[in-house]
């Protein structure tokens, strides 16, 4: 099993609405991530919109972003997510994730 | 259960070395962690040397931090840690950890 440990910055000025959205993820997005592999999958934010996810899987981070990719639903959440995110222009949120190495685990 | 993310930050001179003893975590300081709730725990880095830790406890995180602060193993270890962290003077490393909010999960 791998443990992935990722960064990602939400635009202060959004944090509100980004929270709201993560009340309520769409189902069928929930299906795909778990038809993926993300088991154990958490966002945790800092209060200047630092995201930390981490999540468990079969497969490598690379591994686990590309599945998702291919499916239409992945497209349309990250569409909505888009705007909120510190990225560069033209990048999308999946292309703008910084992967962290996993430096100590007790099981 | 409790999900608990936490960050904190080595000094970057600090990084291989912060690294190296954690290859090689003191049994007895892995032990306490174990008896006061600390499972599942992963450490992760940034190449700047940003931490983010993540750990499952049926316990909070205040919680968590209080069993092990009686542990004279846990003062030997943080004595050994203090000069690697960003850290306010006469802080201790687990006094600067900041508890991030989980906004999403997804089993």
């Amino acid at each position: 099993m791998e443990r992935v440990g990722f960064l990602l910055k939400v635009k202060e000025k959004f944090i509100n609405e980004y929270k709201e959205h993560h009340l309520d993820v769409w189902p069928k997005m929930k299906s795909a991530l778990t038809k993926h592999g993300w088991k154990n999958y958490s966002l945790f934010m800092r209060s200047d919109g630092l995201m930390f996810g981490y999540f468990e899987s079969t497969k490598s981070f690379s591994a686990s972003l590309k599945g998702m990719s291919n499916e239409e639903i992945n497209k349309e959440w990250h569409d909505l997510m888009s705007p909120y995110f510190e990225i560069p222009d033209g990048s999308a949120p999946d292309k703008s994730m910084i992967e962290l190495e996993e430096v100590f685990h007790l099981d």
